[in-house]
């Protein structure tokens, strides 16, 4: 690693922050800014993950996604248990940096713990013609993808399920 | 408006929500789930934001989408200002249910309060080349879109610009 550290700039206007060439990500009250994760190839969404700002300053330092868990509380190198790394093609910023969108190339091609590919495999049904139809508005997920592309006990054993309810 | 209301399902168990078909989002300590939105043509992320419980099932009754905005703290359905409502062709949720993707065709072209096609029109260069080249870790954003869709003064007028500092 470099001993160059990547240095944010003060949020001062909104001129700056919406049209000017600083890099001044806004953390929330956490310290985490929300990240948005896309197949570069395929564009689909693979997950939507936090970074805080040692995160954010390894992702740019070393173009391997590196984000922050909120349920183990931990620096998280994607990929680091999971074989499953993200090479960061392109990051991009919103218009107030307060999110980032990752386009990456996957190792292995998963992104979601629970086995499949994205973490993005089952659709919420929309419209009135829908809804009508069902008993006192109760919503039936349909699956989009019923293939794991890994087994996780065999990836991740007994660690505990990063789900919270 | 249908009579029938959109009814979501209580949180009960990780297999219930990870590999079931009920929908039980997880909407955090402010009532709202993260929202990623993305052009269902292109594959272009173009915002990401906010829902309640209320936005979600409007989503769902009308498919079109619906937001809550947490700078001005209402339920906002997306173009009943500047006219780029976007259509939903499909919602998809994700594992743990802390996240959904709003797949839309978006009428107008475009989806950012600036005047862009996107809310993401700056890339952050990555990797350690780059790094070690600026001085002092500075970061320099990269324009990815330089034409603007439309004059947010024209559209939204004096309305008070949502970015916060």
């Amino acid at each position: 690693m470099s001993g160059t550290q990547v240095k944010f700039q003060p949020r001062e206007t909104i001129q700056q922050v919406e049209e000017g060439s600083d890099l001044a990500p806004k953390f929330d009250d956490r310290g985490l800014i929300t990240v948005v994760t896309t197949d570069a190839d395929s564009g689909e969404l693979l997950m939507q993950g936090y970074m805080n700002a040692e995160a954010l300053a390894l992702t740019i330092q070393t173009g391997e996604a590196h984000y922050y868990s909120r349920s183990r509380k931990v620096l998280w190198h994607k990929g680091a248990t999971s074989g499953f790394v993200q090479a960061v093609r392109e990051l991009l910023v919103d218009d107030d940096q307060d999110c980032l969108w990752l386009r990456v190339d996957v190792a292995g091609g998963a992104s979601c713990h629970v086995g499949y590919r994205s973490c993005f495999y089952r659709r919420v049904p929309v419209g009135e013609a829908y809804v009508e139809q069902q008993s006192e508005g109760q919503i039936d997920l349909e699956w989009t993808d019923t293939e794991k592309v890994f087994d996780p006990v065999d990836v991740y054993g007994d660690a505990p399920n990063p789900t919270l309810l």
